[in-house]
């Protein structure tokens, strides 16, 4: 028996997000049906980050173990022949036994991508949201400078979000402008359910002029949903990539 | 009466090319029900390029002619609420009454555009080619430069096209590798049909050094179809813009 990681790619346009639910597509299930199949054993994955409906991955991980004799650089290769061409697994090695990408300290990065311009590009329509006003990008990236360090982000997370503590810290959250793109992104070491789409929301806000950078601390101090903007579209969201601190012995 | 430009953005994945062809879906088609919808009038756009099923564009051209008093640069508005998210017009404003998009001198400009890494990615899976041998684009930038003039390029030309004559002229024919992309642009007064993709494919040979770069001139001197490469999959194509030298007067 040994225990797999899996760096995972995938589109999430026509998925309803990470995690498994009966009756409906999700990238866990499809990661589970497609390695179950190859590996004649009852797989069920772990991963790293249960990634909303509709929001992209370049890089989650997921993990799992198995009998299997395939070698574990190689079950890429192998698994890929049984994904639709949506899920693309980029990576696959060995872990530690014990690593559980969940129940370790890592780093995440985001991006948000946003297309602002007169008319949406129908190529990348699936991958941004598209915003027609013109969008303040330097008055965004002062607005997202605020955001950096541990904060209570409250205001921040989804109304109805479980979380132990609201309490994260953000290690950068950085906007630039290239031509007619606007990319926001959060390197945290963890994530309020919706945070990234929220933070997004209430940078939008400020490029349109409708809040100041300077607002944002009064935002974080209110420690309440209805102090931040809205949750910005899922298909501007994409995970970048994980990288864990410890646990990995590959 | 008077004739309208559009300039037209799509995504050619899920239409069966441009040119309306009964029981279908074609961007054509789907043009001609919008307008003829929001105007009330029987309308049929004129394309300049006719591109092929599952190609790309950026900036393809269209015009018709219409009794509206919707003044022509507030109809891409109008247009783009009635059509689907794949197709999006960039741009609509009045042309000459006798401008025809395929009957004046025009340039076109083509992007062909290659995914060279090991694995695919799934958010660019729609608008590339991918391609997991290392390619040597160097190789295949001094290929393309043999295309550049006038030539005969019957060896470009898919078998059973039918032309007058097979000579064209090409402006520009660049290679350039930006990180793990290779895009292939080409301009030109004109281009045969599947000319594009055949030059992509027989570059690509060039880049796994199947061929030398300077083995072109002999192939163009061929002037047979079984002398160059395959033809690379349309996906990987976007007409990127057209210019017209003579006839619009706006």
């Amino acid at each position: 028996m040994k225990r797999v990681m899996l760096r995972v790619a995938y589109d999430g346009t026509d998925y309803c997000g990470w995690q498994r639910e009966p009756g409906v597509p999700t990238i866990e299930g499809v990661l589970n049906e497609a390695l179950s199949g190859l590996l004649g054993e009852q797989i069920t994955v772990i991963g790293a980050s249960r990634t909303d409906s509709g929001v992209h991955a370049l890089g989650n991980v997921a993990v799992f173990d198995t009998d299997t004799r395939i070698p574990p650089e190689k079950l890429s290769y192998a698994l890929n022949s049984r994904l639709p061409d949506d899920i693309v697994v980029q990576e696959s090695r060995e872990a530690a036994p014990d690593f559980h990408p969940r129940h370790c300290n890592s780093t995440k990065t985001y991006e948000y991508r946003i297309l602002n311009r007169e008319f949406p590009l129908p190529l990348m329509r699936r991958y941004v949201c598209f915003y027609h006003r013109r969008l303040d990008a330097e008055a965004m990236a002062r607005a997202a400078g605020y955001l950096a360090g541990t904060h209570d982000f409250a205001s921040f997370c989804a109304a109805h979000a479980q979380a132990l503590t609201t309490v994260r810290t953000v290690y950068e959250c950085e906007v630039e402008r290239t031509g007619e793109l606007i990319v926001i992104r959060v390197r945290g070491a963890g994530f309020l359910y919706n945070m990234v789409r929220i933070i997004a929301g209430t940078l939008i806000e400020t490029g349109i002029h409708a809040r100041k950078p300077e607002d944002m601390p009064g935002i974080l101090a209110a420690c309440s949903r209805s102090a931040a903007g809205p949750t910005a579209p899922a298909k501007g969201l994409t995970l970048i990539g994980i990288e864990f601190e410890e646990g990995m012995k590959t």
